[in-house]
Order: C-alpha cells, then structure tokens, then sequence
C-alpha cells in the first residue's frame, strides 16, 4: 500500500470513529482519548492529522456532504433532489446507517456553545446551495412552476429534511424517516413541480434501499460498501 | 400575597432560571447551583418544588406548550396554525422572546444521551396532538381537502416548524424564523386548504407580532407580559 493510501485510509479511519463519538456523547463531551481508543490509531499519527478536537470537529461536518456518493441520475431532476432526500434517510438508520453522516447531523443540530466555534453553517450552507443547484437545473429544464424562487425553496427543503429527521429521531427512532420524508416531499411539490412533472415522481418510501444500492455500492463491487478512497478526500 | 401564590411565583422563577440555563449551556453542562444563583431562590425552595435536574428539565419540556398563552380566535382555523407557529417564532426570538419556550426547545432538541433518561417526545407528542385537533375542527368546517391524513399532517406541521427553526438559529441566528416559518406554511397550504380558503389566508411573516401582542399582552394588563399565574399549572 502505498504511503499516500496509507495516510488516506488512516485520516478515514479517525473520521469515523471520531464521527461515531460525537454522535454518541456529543461535542462536548467527546474526548481525544475517546477517539483515539475507538479508531486504535496512535496519538502520533491522530494529531498529524486533526491538530485539535475542534479541528476533527469540523471535517466531520465538512464530510456530511461531500463524502456522500452521487445519486444515479434520473429523467427528472426533481426525482433526483427526492432520492437524495431518501438516500440521506437511509444512511441515518440506526444500526445499519453511515457513522460520519450520523455524528456530523448531531454535530450541527445540537445548539452547542458559542464558545466551541464550530461552524454549523457549513453543512446547512453546503445542502442549500447543492439543492439550490440541482433545483435550478429543474428549473431550466422546465420541471419547475415559472414562479418559483429557488434560493428560497433550497432552504425550505434542507429545513424540511432536518425538521423530519429530528421529529423521527425523537418520536420513532428514526424508523419512520424515509415515511416522513416522502410525506414532506409529496406535500411540498405540488407547490414546485409542474403538473406533468408532479404525477410522474415516485414518492413511496422505498425507493431509499433501491437508491442506496444503486448509488453506494458500486456496480463491480464484491458487495462491500464504498471504500475508503471514495470518501477519503472529503475535506 | 397568599401562600399558594409565593409557591407558583417561586416556582416559576425557578423555571425560567432553569431554562435559561439549559439554553445557554445544555442539559449536561447545567447544574443546580447554576439554578439556585440565577433564581436567587434557596435550596431549599427548589428541592421543594423539583427533587432532581431531570425533573426540572422535564418540567421545562412539559412548560412549552402548556405554558403557551392560546392564539387569538380567527374565522379561519387554518389561520390560527399558521399564527400560533409564528406566536411561538416571535416568543423564539433571540433577546426578546420567551426564556422557557427557548429553554425547552433546546432540550427537545438537542440529541442529549440515552442516559439522561429525559422524554424529548413530551413537547413534540404535546403539539402534534394540539396540531391535529386544530386541523380536525378546520376539516369539520370545510377547510381542509377532503383526502387529507390530519395525523400525518399534524407531524408534517410540526416536523417542517422544528426544521426551520434548527435551521434559522443556524443560519441566521433566528433574524430570518418568522420568514422562513411563513414559507413554510405557504409552500404547504396549498397541499391541504381547499381553494377559497388558501386564498384567504394571510401569510405575512409580519402578522407574529400582532399575534404575540393580542395573545400574550392581555387586553386590560399595564403592558406587562402575561404574569407567572397564566403558566404556573403548567405541569
């Protein structure tokens, strides 16, 4: 393994251990040590990496969305804001979902201290203006009503999904997640998509394992979720 | 002043202390010293009233909406959803708004460990109930299309109103809540009132105030906000 690999792999392995403590005890409550018994990493090969708690911090919400794998492109671009919505649902389950998604939403829902200066706007500035991309490339296309406003709906819908996602967490566990997104997103669009787009969308709750697949694991794999390389770069 | 009435004063002085502190620090980070210095009540007075930091924080959770004063009626019951979510994004404010629902939402929120053994879905189960039993009486009265799920609804409303004030507090320290909460309810309306009252609804983000000031402020008061009696019993 290469030397460069190597330090890939071990940034990766830090990330998510330290993803996996923050989404368990919190911010404030995480400790280096924590991290450092977790990822079996050397304290050495840890500091080379993130200098600080905070530091580490804040890869972890930087990684929230880009070490996410594209979702398969679709006809309607609307269809693939939702698949986004449902795949993030997937990757939030408890048990079977991605740590570094799970610790970095923790990270930036909880209200924290101003004295922590960790920047939560990363992640929420990343999802809106992801949305408002893909929601601009609708619009182009014609699959949004003329009037729309873009820059608004972006933040609507990032609002929408994080409101959900807390409301399951703590009312089921999360285990009604992808229901409630496909519930926000069928009673949102009517006030986005064009009719001819609206009825063609497929908003049943399901379609977040299909997506998984399709979009984490890849087509030549042995089966094996994505690997490290793929999200290694993240920040 | 009567006993019973110096016991519902303390009592709730207590409470604000409390919530202050668990807004400002978080349930983990509180402690009841921090309580009785902000009180200035004794400590005996609060083992009194609360035998422990988890009931006090319960009772903070319990006080967001039992101590929440009703929304002025309105011809529309659809209305009176949309004014109470921008009733509590105006008592949300930061600086001017109310220290227990700010308190209370924090701990609602906030992930908190499975330890702390607090019931986060006290407040959210206490407003889908109440969401639910406005949009029932609104389909009572024709205001709601006649295929919509009110109990799918009701987690929708309240979902989408967590989801733009986790979002607002970390976009814009709350400055954009009553706009974000109006979008909210005018991207979803259209969803769920029938046409002739959608029409009539007015989603003006300035309408919080007028609400705060008919709801909060009563009628024959010198101008004092509403008084420790109004919240008292709110456990």
């Amino acid at each position: 393994m290469a030397r460069q690999e190597r330090a890939i792999r071990t940034r990766q392995a830090i990330l998510i251990a330290a993803a996996e403590v923050f989404d368990e005890v919190g911010y404030e409550a995480a400790t280096i040590s924590d991290v450092l018994q977790r990822s079996g990493v050397t304290k050495g090969a840890l500091y080379f990496h993130f200098a600080s708690k905070e530091e580490l911090a804040q890869a972890v919400l930087a990684a929230q969305v880009t070490s996410l794998p594209p979702v398969p492109q679709q006809d309607l671009k609307l269809q693939e804001s939702l698949d986004q919505a449902l795949l993030l649902a997937y990757l939030l389950k408890e048990g079977t979902g991605d740590p570094i998604v799970q610790g970095s939403v923790r990270l930036t829902v909880d209200q924290g201290s101003p004295k922590d200066h960790l920047n939560r706007r990363v992640p929420m500035q990343a999802w809106t203006e992801h949305t408002q991309s893909v929601f601009e490339e609708a619009k182009r296309r014609g699959e949004i009503l003329p009037h729309a406003d873009v820059a608004a709906l972006a933040k609507l819908f990032v609002a929408g999904f994080t409101g959900v996602q807390v409301y399951s967490r703590i009312m089921a566990e999360r285990e009604d997640l992808a229901e409630r997104v496909a519930d926000l997103y069928r009673h949102l669009m009517p006030s986005v998509a064009v009719p001819g787009v609206l009825v063609r969308l497929d908003f049943s709750p399901e379609r977040g394992l299909k997506v998984y697949e399709a979009a984490v694991r890849r087509p030549e794999s042995d089966g094996r979720e994505h690997e490290p390389e793929a999200t290694g770069t993240a920040d």
